[in-house]
C-alpha cells in the first residue's frame, strides 16, 4: 500500500480544487468528513449540490437571490435613481450594513482580470448599460482600490460617461480612527488633495 | 437585504464545520463554487457522500481500503510477526514511503484525548489485544510525540506488556540533516541518553 484507497484520493482532489487548499490541508479535511456519520457527510455534500441547482441571480441586478428579483429590486422603498456597482453579493451585504444606502445595486459577478482570464464580456456590464433607460440619474461605482477594481471602474466609466448619469466612486481617505502618522502617504496624500469642508462632516 | 439567500447560508455553514474553515473563509469557498458548472459541483459534493458511504476499514488491521482486507493486510510477504500501531492511514502511507517496514499495520483511528472527548473505547484497542494471539512477537509503537500520542502509547503499554511479545518504539533524536545547536533540549537530551553503537548506523 503506497497511495490512498481511489475514493479517498477522489474525495482529496475534489477537496483540493477549492482556492487555498492544498492536498496535505484537504486530506486533513476529508479525514474530519470520514470521522462523521453518514447523514451528516450527506447533509454536507447536498448543500453545495442543491446550493449551486437552485440559487438564481436577480434579473434585474445580478446579485444572488432565491427568487427571480432580489429583495432589494423587489422593495418599492430603495430609490431606484441610484445604482450602486459592486463585484459580488459580499459587498451588497457589506454595503446594506452600514444603513447608508436607500439606492439599488447591480452585481457585476467579478472584476477584470486578464491574469485570470476574466474579461469585460464574463461580468454583468452589458445588463448594466441596459438599466440605464431613464429613471437612473447617478451610478456610484463601489469597486475594491486593487488593480483589478480600478481597472474595472475605468472600463465602466468609459462605457457609460455619455449616457447622461451622475458617475460618483466611494471616498478615499483615512479611515475612521486611524492615526494620521500610520496611514500610508498615498491614502494621506488623497485624503489632503480631496480635503471636505468640516460642515459636510457634521451633517451625517 | 441583509442576510445572504438561505441556501448560500446552508452551504456555508456546511462548509464552516470543516476544522479551521471560519464562516468568512467558508463564504469565500462556497462563492468559488457557485462559479462552477452544475456538473463539476455535484462531482464536488458526490465526492464526499461517495467515500463516506463506500469506503470500508480492514477488518484485520482497521486502515481505511476500498475491500474488507486491506492490501498490506492481504499481502502473504508481509511479516505478520511485526505489527506497527499508527494514528491513521497518512501515517501508514508516511511509513510505507520510508520502504523500512516490511511488517503490517494496525491503526487506532485516533487519539485518547480526554479534551475531544476521545477514550481507549473509541479507539480500535480491543481489536489489537485481539490480533495478539501467538503470530505476533513485537509491537512498534509509532504514535505521534504529543501529550495525547504519549498518553496513548502509555496506555496500550499497560494493556499489552503482559502478553508476551516486544514492545518498541520509534527512536527520538536529531534529525537528519539537522544542526546541534537549533536542536532543542529536549530532543537533544534524549539522543545524548540514547546514545546508540556507531557500528549500527552504518549497518542500514
Amino acid at each position: 500500500m503506497d497511495q490512498y484507497p481511489r475514493l479517498l484520493q477522489d474525495a482529496v482532489e475534489q477537496m483540493a480544487t477549492l482556492p487555498g487548499i492544498g492536498r496535505r490541508t484537504a486530506l486533513r479535511l476529508v479525514l474530519d468528513l470520514l470521522k462523521r456519520s453518514e447523514d451528516s457527510v450527506d447533509a454536507f455534500g447536498n448543500a453545495f449540490i442543491r446550493m449551486r441547482r437552485d440559487i438564481c441571480t436577480c434579473t434585474e441586478c445580478g446579485n444572488l437571490s432565491e427568487s427571480a428579483i432580489c429583495s432589494v429590486c423587489a422593495d418599492p422603498g430603495r430609490d431606484a435613481s441610484k445604482l450602486c456597482i459592486v463585484e459580488d453579493i459580499r459587498d451588497v451585504i457589506a454595503i446594506e450594513h452600514t444603513r447608508q444606502f436607500k439606492g439599488r445595486y447591480h452585481v457585476l459577478g467579478g472584476l477584470i482580470s486578464p491574469m485570470d482570464g476574466v474579461g469585460p464580456q464574463d461580468l454583468n456590464i452589458d445588463g448594466l448599460e441596459k438599466r440605464l433607460n431613464g429613471t437612473v440619474d447617478e451610478i456610484i461605482l463601489a469597486l475594491n482600490t486593487t488593480m483589478e477594481g480600478d481597472t474595472t471602474t475605468f472600463y465602466i466609466y468609459k462605457r457609460i460617461r455619455d449616457k447622461g448619469v451622475a458617475i460618483t466612486t466611494l471616498a478615499r481617505g483615512m479611515s475612521v480612527g486611524s492615526e494620521l502618522e500610520y496611514t500610508d502617504e498615498l491614502t494621506l496624500g488623497r485624503s489632503i488633495q480631496q480635503r471636505t469642508p468640516y460642515e459636510n462632516t457634521l451633517a451625517r
